[in-house]
């Protein structure tokens, strides 16, 4: 089968301002194409991917859903990535090809009813946007098999009435080595912006005295500057945007994954990556994170906004056994579990659609 | 050939709030009809039009383009009534099928590329965005068979580089009574918004003597009020908004209709609507009025914004001859001649899509 991937829009893809998206992106290709697939990335440009076929088209970046209003209608341009893209996929997508979009965006959505082959969405976020969530919702009344959602907790918010198709995220474990030997310190990773929350991992680096490194790209600098001069004594360090392998290696060497979102994380695909090696989480309770985190095994969950539960938790970091860590990516968050669930989407989508795939009858 | 006529997302059939639009579709579908064509109109709830097919879809209505400004992105909601009806004509046209488009927004077009069918779009404003801007000039650029315009004037104002396929209303012309015996005042007919620049009208009756009679639909109560009292001693009337026959009927009682548009003027029906009468013109020089008002002989057009040359205007309308004034829509803006424009567009638009038009091989 010829699969087409349309990247988010918000980021060329290796940049890190797409969040956890690039690396579903990259892993879906990459697997699917072991699996005997024809695979290609449609992503903007700069987007860079090793050993996957990535076709980038220019235009102006997607706005991120996440600044928007729920009120605020979707916006597009004639010159955005995503206009160029879905244009080239109309032209180049043939009837039997599929294509999987992982953009959070109204216009995908609503042109899987108008393109030449399925177009699946793997729903990136939770709610934020009430067009978008009425375009989900109407897509998962009348066509489920184009939804897929990456945690239950996440697909929850839509507040929709059908039973829902969860495709959390994969690792190549082989890129995680195990660290059964980690050092004191703490450490949070992902995009430095309000919604992740950093704020509260600074608390409880000053409350605690426990030493926090930050790792990702900084992609609210103001937000970050008035972290660091509006906790001057916590033992915060900045660690740098590290990518893989450098990423895995630094991870493994933390007693714990601080993981203090404000908004509904959908899943938060760095609490599997410090997982696989090994690096247990202290997290809020809050959309996908639940579903890895298992309290008292994995790590620790505490209440949303919790800053005395989040401080607490440290004392019982020695009760978590970091093979339980490892064991649980093994177990649910592989490259192969990945690949499988995409696979089996595939065939759901396809199965209604048995165009011939040539002009000969 | 089965066509699909899509009407302006800002307003429903018959409510006066789609302008010349509201006439340009109902004509279309009429006279398509009459040359044996299977017609239907896709229009808002409450829209009503005698003698063709409207399939009315619900959906929140399209804002007009005059008030977004140059800059605003095209907005998208799941809602929309364009939403609703371009998922309609997805999944009712088939190929061999035309879609025209009478709406005035980013989507439709956007979506030619993605229709079963070719979709053909009649541009009826001038420039007022830039998202809109830019996809006409690609549309132009790479598939002009997918517009028409207004006049000449409106389709300058996009500034692009190819040759237009200009279609100008027309009309029943057994709808619209020769009048050689008017009265002694003057009318002005539209929409009552401030982009038809109806406050000069009201300076032209305050300076001259002259009544003018107001006829159309107040789509801006605020806009009128302010006129009213900001010119108390104007003799101005407002004679309601009228459709036909009485519309017609009106209209040629008067010495005189004065356009005095502000903004670009796509075509002006109601100009021809008012020459069909008898009823000469006196307008400014905007847009494409003057493809049809024709200096000293179908009336007076003065230099735009120029109040005093309108006012001088009105003792020169003795020269004019009512009777060149109904000959110049009979020589170019008949219901016929709109047909045959239209027809040529369409197969033009079909020409090179010879696609079956059912599953028999």
């Amino acid at each position: 089968m010829r699969v087409h991937l349309l990247s988010t829009a918000v980021a060329p893809l290796g940049s890190g301002l797409g969040g956890g998206v690039e690396t579903m992106v990259i892993n879906a290709a990459s697997q699917l194409q072991t699996l005997g697939h024809v695979v290609q990335i449609i992503a903007p440009i700069g987007s860079v991917a090793a050993e996957v076929t990535v076709i980038t088209l220019p235009g102006r970046l997607a706005p991120t859903a996440v600044g928007c209003g729920y009120d605020a209608p979707a916006t597009l341009q004639s010159d955005a990535f995503l206009a160029q893209a879905l244009r080239w996929l109309a032209e180049q997508a043939r009837s039997g090809d599929v294509i999987l979009n992982f953009s959070y965006d109204w216009l995908p959505l609503f042109l899987s009813d108008f393109l030449p082959c399925p177009l699946g969405t793997l729903i990136s976020m939770g709610s934020l946007n009430r067009s978008l969530d009425e375009e989900i919702r109407r897509l998962a009344a009348g066509h489920p098999e184009r939804l897929a959602f990456l945690s239950t907790a996440q697909a929850a918010s839509f507040d929709l009435n059908a039973p829902i198709r969860r495709i959390p995220p994969g690792l190549d474990l082989a890129r995680y080595r195990y660290n059964a030997h980690p050092g004191r310190n703490l450490c949070w990773l992902g995009r430095i912006a309000p919604e992740k929350g950093l704020e509260d991992a600074f608390i409880f680096a000053a409350r605690t005295g426990h030493a926090v490194t930050v790792l990702g790209v900084l992609q609210d600098r103001d937000y970050w500057e008035h972290l660091v001069q509006g906790y001057p004594k916590a033992p915060v360090d900045y660690g740098g945007f590290l990518r893989l392998p450098a990423l895995a290696e630094a991870v493994g060497q933390f007693q714990a994954l601080l993981m203090t979102p404000k908004w509904l994380e959908a899943f938060g695909i760095v609490g599997i990556e410090a997982l696989a090696c090994g690096t247990p989480i202290i997290a809020y309770r809050r959309g996908g994170i639940s579903d890895y985190v298992l309290d008292g095994i994995t790590g620790w969950l505490v209440e949303p906004d919790d800053l005395d539960g989040l401080c607490a938790a440290v004392a019982r970091m020695g009760q978590i056994n970091r093979n339980a860590c490892r064991a649980q990516v093994e177990q649910g968050y592989t490259l192969v579990q990945y690949g499988a669930a995409l696979v089996d989407w595939l065939r759901t989508m396809t199965a209604g659609t048995e165009h011939s795939t040539g002009d000969a009858g």
